[in-house]
């Protein structure tokens, strides 16, 4: 699969981007197309020295979608109305949210958009026939870029074409020890993306670092 | 401690005093006394069976609150507000709400009232003294019941009076295979109540049963 990922140098995407390159083509795409060339290649080198293969560029965010099977908005929920608007493409692909729109006061507070969650929010700035899942939400970037420790961990995913969300249900099993669970149609994604405050939670009451879950 | 259970033979209010009652005195209130009094004689014989030692007694809400230093609201939401309307003498006592506001459609799905979860609907009807916290939301009713399954679950506590925090902790912590986390303030109590509706939905797509969470 080639998976592109927009906003691929930031905290999450640069982390999928270690875990996917392995064993996914991955197009690193950013508004600014010097980092993304350079994310990729730290990418490259950081995998190289475990003796693992890479297949890895940098590029835009328009060429990320372009180029790519499976497009994942690895973009903070204040900036990605603004990210999907200005790119084209979307049309026929499958897309990835991530996304959690979180506030932090004294503590996180899962503050979603009118429309009920970030995914619901994106799926009206996409064309109709762009096939739309939430997953990876849950995963602290800290957990993503940590190569070398183990993950245990589970990925709600929801999303409304059945094929879609296999294909990303597959993607997220591709990485090694997380696991993905069907969670339902795209307009239960309120549910994972309100998991995600409710960790930062559990790690900030608790002296806890990067909390992820598992279900049993 | 001396726990009382307002709607404590329903199938929540029933697992937990038989997890209960083995380490506390549990008061099993119910709307009809008779029905508080078989369900009590039910988890006598059920503990005793099992060798283990029991201390529980059946009897009208109203007495599980009097008789009670924590009351647990082990009531659906759908009835939540009446009941707790209904009784008396709430004040500075330490208040348990286990209680998820949740739809079911073709997916269950968390609709929580105006007030923006159960926990803070129920501050409102409580008198000001009155020491609510949130508890016990993501506990399968027949993981409670199924005494000789091994738990291996947490249970996020939010809650506004650190010490009745503390205290209601413990008393999750008092149940084999249980260990509570402090999930924050109760204005953070929809992150946990809408952790159950994505549970239900976990079970009901990937085909498990009763599933819980672990934070890892």
């Amino acid at each position: 699969m080639r998976v592109g990922i927009v906003g691929g140098t930031g905290d999450i995407g640069e982390g999928l981007a270690m875990r996917l390159s392995s064993r996914h083509d991955v197009v690193i795409g950013s508004r600014d197309e010097a980092r993304a060339v350079t994310s990729s290649q730290c990418c490259l080198t950081t995998l190289r020295q475990r003796g693992l293969p890479c297949s890895c560029e940098g590029t835009t965010n328009q060429q990320a979608v372009d180029r790519s099977d499976i497009v994942i908005l690895a973009v903070p929920f204040s900036h990605v109305a603004g990210t999907v608007s200005g790119l084209r493409g979307f049309s026929g692909k499958i897309v990835v949210s991530p996304v959690n729109p979180i506030e932090k006061r004294d503590y996180f507070m899962y503050v979603p958009p009118p429309e009920g969650s970030a995914a619901l929010m994106i799926r009206k700035l996409l064309p109709p026939d762009a096939r739309l899942c939430t997953a990876f939400n849950t995963v602290a970037a800290n957990k993503w870029r940590a190569l070398d420790q183990e993950l245990h961990l589970a990925v709600p995913v929801c999303g409304d074409d059945r094929e879609a969300k296999a294909t990303v249900m597959e993607l997220v099993n591709s990485i090694e020890g997380i696991r993905a669970y069907d969670a339902g149609p795209l307009a239960a994604s309120c549910m994972v993306e309100s998991l995600t405050p409710l960790l930062l939670n559990i790690a900030r009451f608790n002296r806890m670092r990067d909390v992820g879950i598992e279900f049993r």
